[in-house]
């Protein structure tokens, strides 16, 4: 699987996702939007639900392809990560059903509920002290320094060509469950962007199974370094500080594996939308399409309701990523909406 | 299909309003639950969530799959209905997917927002007026007049062969669903009751495809008209006056059709479900599945979640079966809970 770092995952590896993902993670439904039709332009709209996927995000999806292709002897080991948030979930249910002991390192600050889930999920959960310094960089050193003492793997959240392929297995489910439906693949799909992993693995996965769809990137407003990174043609960082409600979304770059995938693919489409945008998308799922969202899994649905020109008359398809958020969260992020 | 009106719907007609239903209406999935099984002491348990029918519940299924079983000139006619709920807008996509036109009445002081929702589904809305006299009362005589002096068809949104037909195809789905992925038929499938059409069509399904699994009536305190009925093994019909948040499951008595299906099938599990109970559900299913349910729609979960002791150990699907509330009604809904 050589050629998996350098460009992006070739059908057959795409096919093996899929099939080891079979039985084990929901094949989340694909559901027709009349209504986000109307509000968008758009010829048909279909909302692929991974907020109710395992865990509650897509991040299920590459966490498990990852686990899989691990050797016998680093299965034995376990894996290690850092993350605050849906990777700790999805990594830490894919390993438990694996049982491959995962240990996530997590700042001493980050809410006690997630913490409790990821150990309810089966893992370890290690609380790095970062006093005054930047707490995600001392996590990430704290979860590179027990890889090295423990021999644990240390993997990444999306820049990694295993959990971007297994993601790709988003794309084949959402052509499959088209065609059984008598319809032809998307000409438009929307997708987050953090630090691209899902997107690399829809753009691989389309690009493979149906080269006409194109990608469109949706970031949050003063995180949009895919977007930047695709107009300078390489991966570009930016400065971040931005304020955003969402909190899943604000990588400062986008990961080499990810960005690789998606030059290959020849994406262009990229979108930044705002705070009240996203609490839009959020309510308009609430209400229309009964879904939870958290604020960065309605991003791609923001995007979508700016309507752009070129999604007008045609087909398209909406990655609902996660609903990771607790009741009390949501109405506060809601009540703060804007009535236009 | 004379023997529609006596009992319960046969495998073929079932399997006639499946077929009808395919590609029409949402294949709702069906959501392994883990957490609801460490809730309930069951030990697996499947949420399907009609949530996310078309028209946010269930109701489109039997609505659909009555207007197919029109004669031509009853469809040219078009029908009318009483209803200021999840009929409603289930009946007027239905006609509108098959080009008959559907009128719907409503009492005029029914909410602006669902008289609206109906309306861009592409039925009729007359208001009727009801003053002093009871409003239920007087807008279904109002659609008795429509039918008569307009010649179209009255419809029942529960007592009707065609509407339990309907409904039964969702029993079909959920044990396909479950032999895709390895796994038996349920023990126990928990459905709410209003009239009874649902859980009359479930009986009957899985009456038909797996005799063993054994359906739990859940009805909100005060309105157990169905339990009261299979206690008292005929047609039993209560005070009613209660008040509850469960506002589409008011009903009075059950329908006389259903009640003959649920008989048929041998029916005996019943539980009424208390206001918080079902607060406690609704958060649940927003927390963990990441689904809004109205409360009516999560009365099937709180009553898994009251653990009766027959489930313990055992294999239960738990109906999701509506969606339809606005964002605020649903904080106004949450914000009373009493937390213990």
């Amino acid at each position: 699987m050589a050629s998996l770092g350098q460009t992006m995952p070739s059908e057959p590896e795409i096919g093996n996702a899929v099939e080891a993902l079979a039985g084990v993670a929901e094949r989340t439904p694909l559901m027709a939007a009349p209504h986000l039709a109307d509000l968008s332009g758009a010829d048909e709209v279909y909302v692929k639900a991974e907020s109710l996927q395992r865990t509650g995000s897509f991040k299920f999806r590459g966490a498990y392809w990852r686990c899989c292709n691990l050797s016998e002897a680093e299965k034995l080991a376990g894996v290690v990560a850092y993350s605050s948030g849906n990777f700790a979930q999805g990594l830490a249910a894919a390993a438990a059903t694996l049982g491959i002991p995962a240990t996530i390192v997590m700042p001493v600050d980050a809410p006690e509920a997630k913490r409790r889930k990821t150990e309810a999920y089966g893992a370890t959960v290690v609380l790095s002290e970062h006093g005054d310094r930047p707490r995600e960089e001392v996590a990430s050193a704290m979860a590179k320094d027990i890889s090295e003492r423990e021999g644990k793997v240390l993997l990444h959240p999306f820049d990694d060509p295993f959990v971007v392929t297994g993601h790709a297995s988003a794309a084949s489910e959402i052509i499959e469950e088209l065609r059984l439906g008598g319809r032809e693949a998307p000409d438009f799909v929307f997708s987050c962007v953090g630090g691209g992993g899902l997107i690399a693995g829809l753009a691989s996965g389309f690009s493979r199974y149906s080269p006409s769809t194109q990608l469109v990137a949706a970031e949050p407003e003063g995180f949009d370094s895919f977007g930047q990174s695709l107009k300078a043609d390489t991966v570009t960082r930016i400065s971040g500080g931005a304020v955003s409600i969402c909190d899943a979304l604000q990588a400062t770059a986008p990961g080499e594996v990810p960005f690789a995938c998606a030059r290959a693919a020849g994406m262009r489409h990229h979108m930044a939308v705002g705070d009240d945008t996203v609490r839009a998308a959020m309510r308009v799922a609430f209400e229309t399409l009964k879904l939870v969202l958290e604020p960065s899994g309605a991003v791609a649905l923001a995007a979508l309701l700016m309507r752009p020109d070129y999604i007008q008359g045609k087909r398209v398809v909406v990655m609902a990523t996660g609903g990771n958020i607790d009741f009390e969260r949501f109405c506060e992020t809601l009540g703060s909406l804007t009535v236009q």
